[in-house]
């Protein structure tokens, strides 16, 4: 058990390789390149809302900061920089040395300089900033979607909302299709590499953290058009095979937030580039509809362009509980 | 009573003035301007320790800016963007009206954008990032202390520690005093017109929230100089000295933290130079110490350059109750 400044010395004042200057003064410095600009997020994770108590500090440390790369990556950003503020009801520093094992483990990965952070007394509460570079003018905005786009996503959605199911005592699933869905739900992997392939191909883009039907309809009111999403082209994983439920299987799918994957839009001029992008970063990417003129909302659609009713909607901190 | 998405389009998303995009996407963007650095800086307020249940939420929303501006304003750089995570136990939009009234308040007052945030349910929890712009290389850090140099204070440090004093029960003070002090602590005011002055000028800065002595001890320590703070050179305002207890007052006024001045130190050949921005500024500053070589701490002395023992020190959220 230690202090505020002797945690933060201890486990989280690592030299900077981007920034000017890191953790220690009253802010961090960090070098404007030309041409650059930066995208930044914050994100919180919260006991209680987010995961439960006794959660693994490793894997919470791991996933504060990916949601957070998810958001960059969405943005065609390269991953820069992170701030960390941190609440704990106790200094316990087994704990926060689990935390931060995880935290820069992911950081690592990525080249992200942690530039500072807040540690304080608190309920578990984890609130993370990142700041990513983009070329200017190149992100991968919510609002470029085009009529005549395809619909794409990464990965396959739906595993991380299963393995919800799975951990609540509600779902039960062959070990290792139950192992797949938990640890897609404890350390998602942020697409950071496709988002940045994607400059300059796709025209939109955004994170799916709050199911792909509502991620996707916000991508379609932002950029004033209608996107279909058909129903029998998203990707189905062995672990999502597993589930014998195929209403609860659709409905993790579409409604499921927590994968981080992506959605994008590209024009169907590119389908090769986009193909040739995935196969070289090993991870699958699917066409699962199609932008067009119309209403400004995300439909799910049968194979004969029929609406598929939801089984359940995306995610809303402080909407009714459904 | 709203959906989390509701409460944010309607009290936090606002047009961006300086962000190329600012509120709405998986992250804002942010224009590089060649030639300046970003400064950035996160800061936690939570129920419980920094505030009590019940606190005026918009004073909250004023603080929790304030504070990061703060921070800031001790680099020398000038506020551009800010980020806002906000965990409320309920959506409860009257509260997030008030807040967002406060937060703005000071963020049109200083020209920041809100670019980005998060609102999720948990205990009541602030979490503000700040990003801030400096000419490179004039940034005002704590490493830059040379011997030689003087100490500085703005304003007068301790009203806000007797203010908490006051609103715990511990104390008295006669009417005009006490809202003086509790004003001090509840809406601080941010030196942020002074740390841009300040560069070019002073060495080093840093702002004031753990208390006068343990943050220039961090200039100390960070720059490799002793520092002495002189005990009978601290400014008395007409609230500190409505206080009777030399020992609490004294206390206050070097352990206190949550006044958010700025103390800094500067060449002594630069003190008309300081003295005419302070006057410029219609904000007092007073030399308060010197800057020696010696070993890197800050020592509070008496007149006769004895040592003075200290009533309190600086607040350390997880150190023993002391």
């Amino acid at each position: 058990v230690g202090s505020e400044f002797s945690l933060i010395e201890k486990y989280f004042r690592t030299a900077p390789r981007k920034a000017a200057l890191g953790v220690g003064d009253d802010c961090a410095l960090l070098y404007a390149k030309p041409g650059v600009q930066l995208a930044v997020s914050t994100d919180v994770l919260n006991e209680g809302t987010h995961f439960t108590a006794g959660a693994d500090p490793r894997k919470l440390g791991h996933k504060a900061l990916a949601v957070n790369l998810s958001d960059l990556a969405a943005m065609g950003a390269d991953p820069a920089y992170a701030l960390l503020a941190l609440s704990l009801p106790l200094a316990d520093e087994a704990w926060v040395a689990a935390f931060a094992d995880g935290f820069f483990g992911l950081a690592r990965q990525y080249g992200v300089d942690l530039v500072g952070g807040d540690t304080t007394r608190g309920p578990l509460s984890i609130c993370v900033t990142v700041l990513g570079e983009v070329p200017s003018g190149l992100a991968l905005r919510r609002d470029g979607a085009q009529p005549g786009d395809d619909l794409w996503v990464s990965g396959a959605t739906g595993e991380a909302a299963l393995g919800l199911e799975i951990v609540q005592g509600r779902l039960r699933l062959p070990d290792a299709a139950a192992q797949t869905c938990i640890a897609r739900l404890d350390t998602p992997a942020p697409r950071v590499e496709l988002g940045g392939r994607l400059r300059g191909v796709a025209h939109s883009a955004i994170d799916i953290s709050d199911g792909l039907l509502a991620d996707v309809g916000h991508v379609a009111r932002a950029s004033g058009v209608a996107i279909r999403v058909e129903a029998n082209a998203l990707p189905v994983t062995g672990a999502l095979a597993a589930c014998e439920d195929p209403q609860l299987r659709l409905a993790c799918m579409v409604g499921g937030g927590d994968d981080y994957e992506l959605a994008f839009t590209a024009p169907a001029d590119r389908r090769d580039e986009v193909l040739l992008i995935a196969a070289e970063l090993s991870l699958p990417v699917h066409r699962i509809g199609a932008v067009m003129r119309g209403e400004a909302e995300a439909v799910l659609v049968d194979r004969h362009g029929g609406r598929v009713s939801v089984p359940r909607r995306g995610y809303d901190h402080f909407a009714a509980t459904p």
